[in-house]
C-alpha cells in the first residue's frame, strides 16, 4: 500500500515535509512560470504549485511528491510545492462533461448518460456518501435491536402480489420472475424463528411510469417484526430508526447537508411526527385544497406535509387505517379498514408498511376477495399454516429517503446507474 | 411494542417474579397431571410447566404469564410455572418436516423443499446468524478503512465478461442481463474517486452445473481499491479483512461454532497466511498426488490447504500469478502471467481477485487477444479513457466462507432460498 501517501484533507498535519499525494486533476490555472493545478482525492481538494507546466489534462490521475507550505489563499490553508510529478493515469483531453463546474446547470439526461463521468463531480459524488450513511445507520440501529440481516433470493417462481408488474427472467428455459419485494421472505424469516428481520437489497418494478419519483429498479430497506401489538408498534420503531438516520447523517455529513442546503428533523421534531387517518387525511386536503380525491396524490402529499410542518414543527407523517382496497391482500384488516400505514416525508411517500395477517384460516377467506388462491401462491400460505406470530413490518425506498434528505428533483439522482423506462446502460 | 415479554434466555434474570414468554412450542412432554412444554424463541429455550394439558400442536405460537421458578433440569437452570396460555398462531397438527429433531439425517432436498419450516430449526437458523455476522464484520472492517459501500444495478445492458453464462431478462421488450458480477460499477467507482469502495450484493450465473459448491444466484462481498502497488496490497487487505470477520463471528456465535463442531483461525494465524504462485501450487499438487493438471481442480485445492496447515499452520492459500489465459481480459497483465489471486480456504475457493488494467491503451491493445471490442463493451472503457488510477480488488462468495466457517457440506445449505439448476422454489 501507498503508506506515505497524505489525503488532501490531512495536508495541515504536515507543514514543511515532504509528502505525497495522489488523485485526479480537477483545474489547470496556468499563470505563466508557475501553475497552479487543484487535485481532488476522496477527502477533497489540494493545491499543487508546479515551477514548470505539467503537461497532463483534466481528469488525469497523478501521483505527486513535494513540500507542504501555508497558503491561506489555498483550499484548507495549504498547498503543496511539487519536486516530483507521476501520471499514473492519463486522460483523453476532451471530456463529454466537464467535471469542474457546478452540476445545477446540467440536464438530468445529460448526467445519467455520462454516469461514469457525471459522479466524478465532488457534488454529485457526495449523495452516494450521504446514502451509504443511510444504509450504515439503518443496519446499525437495527442491530442494536436485535435485528438479524438476511440475504432473500430476487428470482421467484411466481409473485406475491399478483403477478402484475413483474420482469420476467429466462431460468433455464423457464419463465420465472425479479422480485417486487422480499415481501414473503422477511415474513417468512420472522416466522422461522428469528422474530427480527431485515433485508438491504433491490427491488424491481416493471412499470412504465416516467416520472421524477419512480424508478424500475431500487434498493429497498426491509424491517418485519414478530409479536407485535398492532400497527403502532411499527410508527414507533419506524420514528427510532429514521431519528438514527438522521442523526448519522448530520453528524458524519454536515458539510454535504450544508452543499445542498439541507437539513435534516432532530430526534425531537421526529418525535412529534403526527399520525393522521387515511379518512381525515382526505378531509384535510379538501380543506387546504378545495379539491377531494379518492386517492392522495402527490398534492396531497405534499399539503399533509405542510400540514405536519405547520401544526407539530416536523416535514413528516404518518397516514394510517388505509381502506382495504388499497392495501394488499396480505393486510391485516380491521373492518373496512386496514391496520397499514404509509410515512410522508416533505411531500413524498417514502414508506409503506402494515401489520400481516398472521392467522392462516383468515388469510384462506381473504385470497378469494382479492381473487387469489392458495395454489397460485405457491408456498406463501405455508408460513401461516404451521403457527406464525402476529408480525409487520415497511419498506423504506433508499433513493427516496436520499433524495428527499438531500432535496433532489429527481430520484434517479440518487440512484448510482438508475434503471428507467428507456435507461439500462451504463 | 410487548413491553413486558422477557425473553427465554433472560429467566434466570427474573427468578420469583411473574413474567411474560413469547414463542414456538419446541416440544410437549405430558407427564399426566403435569406437562412440560418447551418454548422456543428467538433467544433460545424456555421450559414451561402446565397443571392442565395444554391444547395446541407443536410450532403453534403461543403467549404465556407465568411465574420464573428455579429448576436445575431445565434448560437455562429455570422454568416458567404457567399461569395464563395464549395461542397466537395455531399450528396445524401434522408438520412435512419435524423442527425438534436434528436435521443432520434429514436430506438436502427435503431441507430446501420444505425451506419454511426447515428454518425454524435452531440448529439450521443458527447458520443465518452467523450469516449476518459475516455481512456486519464485513461492512464495518471496511468502513473503518475508509471504504464506501455501493448499490450499483444489476440490471446490464451487455455482459462485461464476454456474454455467456448470463440469464436474460425481457425489460420492456429489450433483452437485458443480470450482473454476474458488480465489476464494471466498483471500478467505475474507485475511478469516479471514491477510491475505496465495497458491495454487498446479488450476483447470478446461468450456469448448469450441480454440485454441492456452485449457486445460480449468490451474495457476493464485492471490494475494489484504487491507488494500490500491485495485487499484494489487495492479499494484504483480505488477511485484515477476513481476520476482522472471523474474529467477530468468534465473539458473537461461539455457542454456535461449538454446535458446529467448528473453529475460526486466528488473526495470528491468518497472518501466516502462504502465497504460492500459480505453476509452484501446480508443482506442489503433483509432488502430493502424482497426478498433474492443466487447472487446480477441487482434489488439488484441498491439498493445498492440507499443506497450508501442514507447513504454515492455517487452512488458508493464495494462489497468486494465474496464467493470462486463465483470467478475464481485465486482469493485470504481467508477461504471460497476471497480478491475480485466488484465496483457498478448508479446500474451497472463496476469493478470486487481482490487479485490474488501468491504462486506456493497454486496454484496447488487449481486446481483440480475447475477442472483444470497445464498443461491445458499451461504456466500460470510458472509465480508463478520462484518467484511472491503479487499482484493484476481490469478491468472496458470502455462502461459501459460511459454507466453510461452519464446515457445511453443500453451498445450498448456506442459502436461505438457494436457486440451483430445479429450483425457483420456495
Amino acid at each position: 500500500m501507498d503508506t506515505t501517501r497524505v489525503l488532501a484533507a490531512a495536508l495541515p498535519l504536515h507543514e514543511g515535509a515532504e509528502i505525497t499525494v495522489s488523485g485526479w486533476v480537477h483545474r489547470v490555472r496556468d499563470l505563466g512560470g508557475i501553475t497552479f493545478v487543484l487535485l481532488r482525492d476522496r477527502s477533497g481538494l489540494a493545491q499543487l504549485v508546479y515551477d514548470t507546466p505539467p503537461d497532463f489534462a483534466n481528469e488525469s490521475v497523478i501521483s505527486v511528491r513535494g513540500t507542504v507550505a501555508a497558503n491561506e489563499k489555498a483550499p484548507g490553508g495549504y498547498e503543496v510545492k511539487v519536486v516530483e510529478s507521476t501520471t499514473l493515469g492519463p486522460a483523453a483531453g476532451e471530456l463529454p462533461l466537464s467535471v469542474n463546474q457546478t452540476p445545477e446547470n446540467v440536464g438530468i439526461d445529460a448526467i445519467l448518460d455520462n454516469r461514469i463521468i457525471s459522479l466524478r463531480n465532488p457534488r454529485i459524488r457526495h449523495i452516494f456518501e450521504v446514502q451509504a450513511s443511510i444504509v450504515k445507520y439503518f443496519a446499525e440501529w437495527l442491530r442494536n435491536q436485535d435485528f438479524t440481516e438476511i440475504k432473500s433470493s430476487k428470482i421467484i417462481g411466481s409473485g406475491t402480489e399478483g403477478g402484475t408488474g413483474l420482469f420476467s427472467v429466462d431460468y433455464f428455459g423457464e419463465t420465472v420472475y425479479l422480485a417486487q419485494s422480499p415481501q414473503f421472505y422477511k415474513q417468512a424469516m420472522v416466522a422461522s424463528g428469528l422474530e427480527r428481520v431485515f433485508e438491504i437489497g433491490a427491488a424491481y418494478r416493471a412499470e412504465k411510469h416516467d416520472t421524477p419519483r419512480h424508478l424500475n429498479e431500487y434498493v429497498s430497506l426491509d424491517v418485519e417484526m414478530g409479536f407485535i401489538e398492532n400497527e403502532v408498534d411499527l410508527m414507533d420503531l419506524e420514528v427510532g430508526l429514521l431519528s438514527h438516520i438522521f442523526a448519522g447523517v448530520a453528524r458524519d455529513h454536515g458539510d454535504i447537508l450544508g452543499e445542498y442546503g439541507a437539513t435534516v428533523p432532530s430526534t425531537e421534531a421526529m418525535a412529534h411526527t403526527p399520525r393522521i387517518s387515511h379518512d381525515d387525511a382526505k378531509k384535510l386536503i379538501k380543506e387546504r385544497t378545495g379539491k377531494s380525491a379518492f386517492e392522495i396524490n402527490p398534492e396531497g402529499e405534499r399539503v399533509l406535509c405542510e400540514w405536519a410542518q405547520e401544526t407539530h414543527g416536523v416535514e413528516a407523517v404518518f397516514v394510517y387505517a388505509f381502506p382495504r382496497k388499497k392495501r394488499p391482500f396480505y393486510t391485516y384488516p380491521e373492518g373496512l379498514k386496514t391496520r397499514s400505514f404509509d410515512l410522508l416525508f416533505r411531500g413524498l411517500e417514502i414508506t409503506t408498511g402494515g401489520q400481516r395477517i398472521h392467522d392462516y384460516n383468515t388469510l384462506l377467506d381473504t385470497l378469494p376477495k382479492f381473487g387469489l388462491t392458495e395454489e397460485g401462491l405457491g408456498d406463501y400460505c405455508k408460513i401461516f399454516k404451521y403457527g406464525c406470530p402476529p408480525h409487520g413490518g415497511f419498506a423504506i425506498g433508499l433513493e427516496r429517503i436520499t433524495q428527499q434528505i438531500l432535496g433532489l428533483h429527481n430520484v434517479k439522482e440518487a440512484s448510482l446507474f438508475p434503471r428507467d423506462r428507456k435507461r439500462v446502460r451504463p
